[in-house]
């Protein structure tokens, strides 16, 4: 019997399993600067102490994705190493700003188990939370992902989906605590137009395209330590469906993100993910542009100095998004979109 | 009306217009090594905490075109969005040293405009200045560059070129405040040849050559969140004059920099850039390549530690220079040579 | 005269000749970023400052592989500029952690000349000793590489080869100071296999693969501060005799032995090279796997916390390791076995 691991199937997982994930990790001023490099972001708070410092902050606080990819990566070799498809994610919320020198762990818990009727595959559903150095949660989501059966015969008992909500409600949204967004100075942030310019229903097309690049993409994910094979092995993907590796789709979300500084620049800060769904793969040498949508405005409960807004963040590859690329009546994406995500941010508003 | 921002037109400049750019942007560590990664510089000082104590200071400074790069990023999505060509700099100065955990932010002053005679396009000069979280100026430099019109048609007042020297004064040069050079480890440095050695006339070929790839010059750019389109979109620039993206022009001066360690490893920091142009373009599977020539030398006021050498970098591609790659009589350059770099470096003298 | 340096010939070495390499070069969160990002790490002890910790140390120290690449790729200008190959290592021996703002140098001792028969070239055998910023030995290793004579007809005097051990004794191991793994989880490090669940003979297959890009490696080499040619020039190797780049040996054993992880998860500190060969080449585009062999068990003394594993990792290219690629019974390796290396590593046992 060997002691290498080929990761679960699944019939390997029950509701209410809870997996602790390997490896604790410790971010630096490095894992930034690459983040960087690859993504290139320039939203102020997440590039700046000192534009930190002038929000009453000790330090600029990582990038919330940065976070996320981290706490998502854990999770790969225990839950979807033999998955087909990442399906969605839901209640993704950003509860404690994750600075330099602090070391995130993940947790996860099955919350549903559904076979598909082909027996051949099944869906998994889990709540991970990603820990800080003293078990505090810095950010918690669910996700579902389709992940094959060892065995088509073999049987599920006690299957169910869980009930996710549509959206988080901003009453539950979390600001970095002690933030004053009230000396917020947006010239140097990059944008004159604050949370009271932007209307619900606004589209902004955010113009910039990023080509990638292999290595771009497979730094970033090993950076993640996320081991999800079909990133990193052309010998094997260069015999499977698409014939080359496929880019992982958290990679979309960050690039899309740092696009969307242009017509967003004061979003500082991702406070929730509503809800995101990879619609198409993404390839090395693909281009990707992105548009937003304003789906709401929320006014946050005794703040002055900002209010949240929920985006809707559509990415395409190899097109432009001056036309708004968008799903039919029917709800079928054009092949060249690859991402729609519905997330909440925080911006400052006018005094 | 859009919220997204396609840059500044010709027409959208006046002189004496400053502009305060975006994105405050803290170094690290982080910066430093993946500078290092991608140009593989050698140079000690910018190497080494040790080294830099041995010579008097608390740390090692930032390698100065690091700091260049990033408050030139900042620039480009104010001056340089719509620009055809990047043209030249001058009066190029070092002012301070930056350190791991800086701020630097960036301002810019419109020194000049000149109107093409086809009234398609005109030059904008600008002098930059780099800022640290305290608003001292860390380095400070003009460059030109050619900037598309919106309109041809639309009128262009006070115009003007700015006077600009033709090099930085040796009395200009600014040292690492406190740096001692008499306690100077030539052989850890990497050679032996000191200010000393060298004389006018005198030319090096730096031997190495270094081939480019698209995500290392991607990386690097990202990093400096240099935002020009030309750098990053394949989808777009496959369409356009080249067919492929163009790299960065600091990427040269920082690949030409690296190389140059290689016959000027005593040549510790950079401390003026007197003239600069990129006259052929660099394209990711090329070879880059350099030479130097010393210009002229200078001693350094109160200092028998160190002297001033004024450099000439001559970068090509795809071609060796062991015979020296130089423009011909008329001034006009091989089809293999990128970069002609004119600047002040300072090197330990003999005790 | 030129003052750029070309390399050392074969006989410019003679036995017991030292020489002080540039660069010192300290090392912060950004190398250990890139050295994450680059091969995908997840040894618990070496990614997070949290899990240090837990073991009673202060900090995670430095993989010690990035440090035992920091000091190889200094001797590289003095050594192996003009090397045909890099033919063995031995006697290498990690004696001191490094940690994050710590200052590597190297220093090389040359133990062993021999010239071919062909009188083309010659074997240089060094011992290298990586020291930190304050003078004290982090690590050790010997190495022998074939190097090209400038003239065929140069006599070397006081040949002969050095005797090196066939391993390093496990009485000689030396553990990271003050560690203790009587508190370890091995949950949180990603595998439930301890030093006893391991026996002498058994294989593993580490399963995974991992192709190299040409930017990957380069990346690597240059953080590195290694200026072997043969890795970064397409211009020269284009017309060399694989056409091109090669990439640097170091670079696969840190591919494999992260890849090691998945079977050998809790292999936390690698303590001692005892052989080590590059068999065949590796070039950008092939994928990488690998398996390894308990050769031998080995208690530490003292130590009831922890024992010593000797294994062999061998890595292949484009091949699969689910059979356990081999030397022939004539020690003749297949074309797509690159790698065999024996080393110690230190890995928790039960209490």
């Amino acid at each position: 019997m060997t002691k290498s691991f080929t990761g679960n199937f699944f019939e390997d997982f029950r509701i209410g399993q809870v997996l602790r994930h390997a490896t604790p990790r410790t971010l630096t001023g490095g894992d930034v600067a690459l983040y960087n490099a690859v993504f290139g972001g320039r939203f102020a708070l997440a590039s700046s102490d000192a534009f930190a410092r002038s929000l009453g902050l000790k330090e600029s606080p990582v990038d919330e994705l940065l976070a996320f990819h981290m706490v998502f990566g854990k999770t790969v070799a225990d839950i979807s190493l033999n998955a087909v498809a990442n399906l969605g994610y839901a209640e993704c919320r950003f509860l404690k700003p994750v600075h330099r020198h602090e070391t995130l762990s993940a947790v996860s818990e099955v919350i549903g188990l559904k076979e598909n009727s082909n027996r051949q595959t099944g869906i998994v559903y889990v709540r991970t939370t990603g820990l800080n150095q003293d078990g505090e949660t810095v950010l918690s989501y669910v996700r579902w992902v389709m992940v094959r059966k060892r065995d088509a015969d073999a049987e599920v008992k006690n299957q169910s989906a869980p009930r996710l909500a549509a959206a988080v409600s901003p009453a539950d949204l979390v600001l970095v605590p002690g933030i004053d967004y009230g000396r917020y100075d947006a010239e140097l942030a990059g944008s004159p137009h604050l949370w009271d310019d932007y209307v619900a229903g606004e589209k902004i097309d955010h113009v910039d395209g990023m080509t990638v690049e292999e290595s771009d993409h497979m730094l970033a994910t090993r950076l993640f330590q996320n081991t999800a094979k079909v990133h990193f092995n052309q010998h094997v993907e260069g015999q499977g469906r698409f014939g080359r590796r496929l880019i992982y789709g958290g990679h979309v979300i960050s690039l899309a993100r740092a696009l969307s500084f242009n017509g967003l620049a004061n979003a500082q800060q991702v406070v929730a993910i509503n809800a995101g769904r990879h619609v198409n793969p993404l390839f090395a040498g693909n281009t990707v542009y992105c548009w937003s949508e304003v789906l709401e405005k929320a006014e946050l409960p005794g703040r002055g100095d900002c209010g949240a807004l929920r985006l809707r963040l559509v990415a395409t590859k190899d097109r432009s998004c001056a036309d708004f690329p968008d799903k039919d009546d029917k709800g079928t994406y054009p092949a060249d979109v690859i991402l729609d995500l519905d997330y909440w941010a925080v911006m400052p508003r006018r005094g």
